[in-house]
């Protein structure tokens, strides 16, 4: 465990010796930064059960590389055994996070890699897993790199953008989505004001995002949710970007609660409303934003500040929804790895489509 | 001290014994409900200065039984004397809450029954004062009793009816003024459905508008302020009531920050949005809500919970306005003790002046 500054790493990396995964311990953020070097399966799984490491991209990259570290360590040498170990390491990986789909569509590509190497000696097949990991984590870089530039041609230098939870690089290996436009930008000198919601109940804006932006040196300032109208009206906001969980074939978001609110007041007061969504979250097979079911999660998130201080009174009752879905005529366009998509969605996120050959 | 329902007492009374001001504490909230009973000028003016009563009308109705229960204690039996101590009382008690403008009121209103009542007997000023301290009070009681009887005019029986921060009974004597319509319409058996913005960052929402609600026996859903949008695209709500703390003259309203965006949800889902406004609170004198000033408040209300625990970076900027103004084209209605405002304001709160008199 070392004390540096999210500079100096990317969120999750092989070490150089290759064989520990190093994360950003997420869970002592924002007082602590500090790297784990995780070198057994059951340090990565707790890891990502434990949300040390989050983020959707993120935990796709971590299970890519927990997978190929676990597998290097299977002793059998031939095919069939080989397979029967890697099944195990790969179902126990899968139980960390039950829900989180990227962290399975990672494991699933690993295991494909395997499936694809029949008649290849195990070496090889480590090997190939090797190349994979680094494939998938290069790939959602390479991904949050053409989000930024694609986002950062709808803004100008000295611009104000607000961000709502945290879209940013600690939820991917690099760059993040709805920050990659203000990371890109700020290499490039663009001098953005950055405004970050701070998300409640679980604080991801405050935690997370103005702590990454301001450990990078970019000029942001945390606000309240509820302080969006009032820093909009005073003309400090020239574009919104948010990240997204899901977007329907219309063009409906679902991304953080309360997305959707900072929506409609960007629409009030004229300012554009920006999606970033790599292709894997466009989902072609949901209509709407109605299809997308909203997790609701515990009254303890609202009413105790990290279980420790109850602020709210016994008994009372707590509406808690996780996500909600921002209806596609507040969004003035999605940005994807592949192009912007405008409305009417349901067109332009096809053309998206035929670009990615999903 | 005892241990009570909200149910059982007044927000400030005058004891029995007619020797004590009692006050719920409202920094105990919503943990304990624990009455203080404020024998001394001391204990009052720390009572006021540290919020243990707190919201407009309440501090006016503390003060002004406080200046009472002072001059009773003023042994002088000369008019001048006994005027000489009674503002020096006056002067200690005022500094407790250097920019509660009820404060001074409350106080400047005691001091105009001593001026006007020379000639009189020192045990007949301190009936007087007594008997102003009273009315002072009733008057509180009078005004959110008719806030809220025209505020019931504008919903219906299961209502869902949706508020910001507190401007509810623990603000005032009984009632409150966003809440008055609530608690008269549940006497009445309405069985409304209450949702309670938490309301970052000191969580007025959390900590004492759903505690009072709750306390009473209403149906009361608390939120965090980003979940009003989801809530209200639910359909749950049918009404927002909202406080205020200064209305300009054209009808622009400051509130608790975050208002002006619950106003800005509320036209986009075609909610009425009702602001609950005592004639003291419109100021004829500003013309729009551009010259009202807006308090800015400490960083770490936002980046510490309760002074304890940090929840964002060191060094990060943060923005943290006490109040914003909602535009008046946001408002569907002002009501008043006086009757119902709509648009245009500026000719209807010139009526309404003219009702009370100012």
């Amino acid at each position: 465990m070392e004390e540096k500054s999210i500079m100096d790493y990317e969120t999750l990396a092989l070490d150089d010796e290759e064989n520990a995964l190093v994360i950003i311990d997420q869970t002592k953020l924002p007082g602590r930064t500090e790297l784990l070097h995780l070198k057994t399966q059951k340090e990565i799984w707790v890891a990502i059960n434990t949300l040390q490491v989050r983020g959707a991209p993120a935990i796709g990259d971590a299970a890519a590389i927990g997978i190929y570290l676990a597998a290097r360590e299977i002793t059998a040498e031939d095919y069939d055994s080989f397979c029967q170990e890697f099944a195990k390491a790969k179902d126990y990986l899968d139980s960390s996070r039950p829900t989180a789909v990227n962290l399975s569509w990672a494991l699933n590509r690993m295991e494909g890699v395997v499936k694809a190497a029949k008649g290849k000696t195990v070496a090889e097949i480590k090997q190939l897993l090797h190349d994979e990991a680094v494939k998938i984590k290069e790939e959602d870089i390479w991904i949050c790199q053409k989000l930024g530039e694609y986002g950062l041609t709808l803004v100008k230098p000295g611009d104000g953008l607000l961000t709502h939870c945290n879209a940013g690089q600690l939820a991917t290996a690099k760059y993040g989505t709805a920050t990659a436009p203000m990371y890109l930008g700020h290499k490039k000198g663009y001098n953005f004001k950055i405004f970050s919601d701070e998300t409640r109940p679980l604080l991801q804006g405050a935690r997370l995002t103005s702590y990454e932006l301001h450990a990078s040196g970019l000029d942001v300032t945390l606000i309240c949710d509820n302080m969006a109208s009032s820093v909009m009206k005073n003309g400090w906001v020239q574009a919104v970007f948010v990240g997204c969980d899901r977007v329907a074939a219309n063009g409906d978001a679902a991304n953080k609660i309360g997305t959707s609110g900072v929506a409609i007041l960007a629409k009030h007061y004229g300012i554009p409303f920006y999606v970033c969504a790599p292709t894997s979250t466009i989902d072609y097979n949901t209509p709407t934003g109605d299809g997308i079911h909203i997790e609701q999660r515990s009254p303890e998130e609202v009413t105790e500040m990290w279980y420790k201080e109850r602020m709210a009174p016994e008994g009372v009752k707590v509406y808690n929804p996780a996500f909600d879905v921002t209806d596609h005529s507040l969004i003035t366009a999605i940005i994807t790895e592949y192009g912007i998509a405008r409305a009417p969605y349901t067109e332009s996120l096809q053309e998206i489509r035929k670009k990615c050959g999903r």
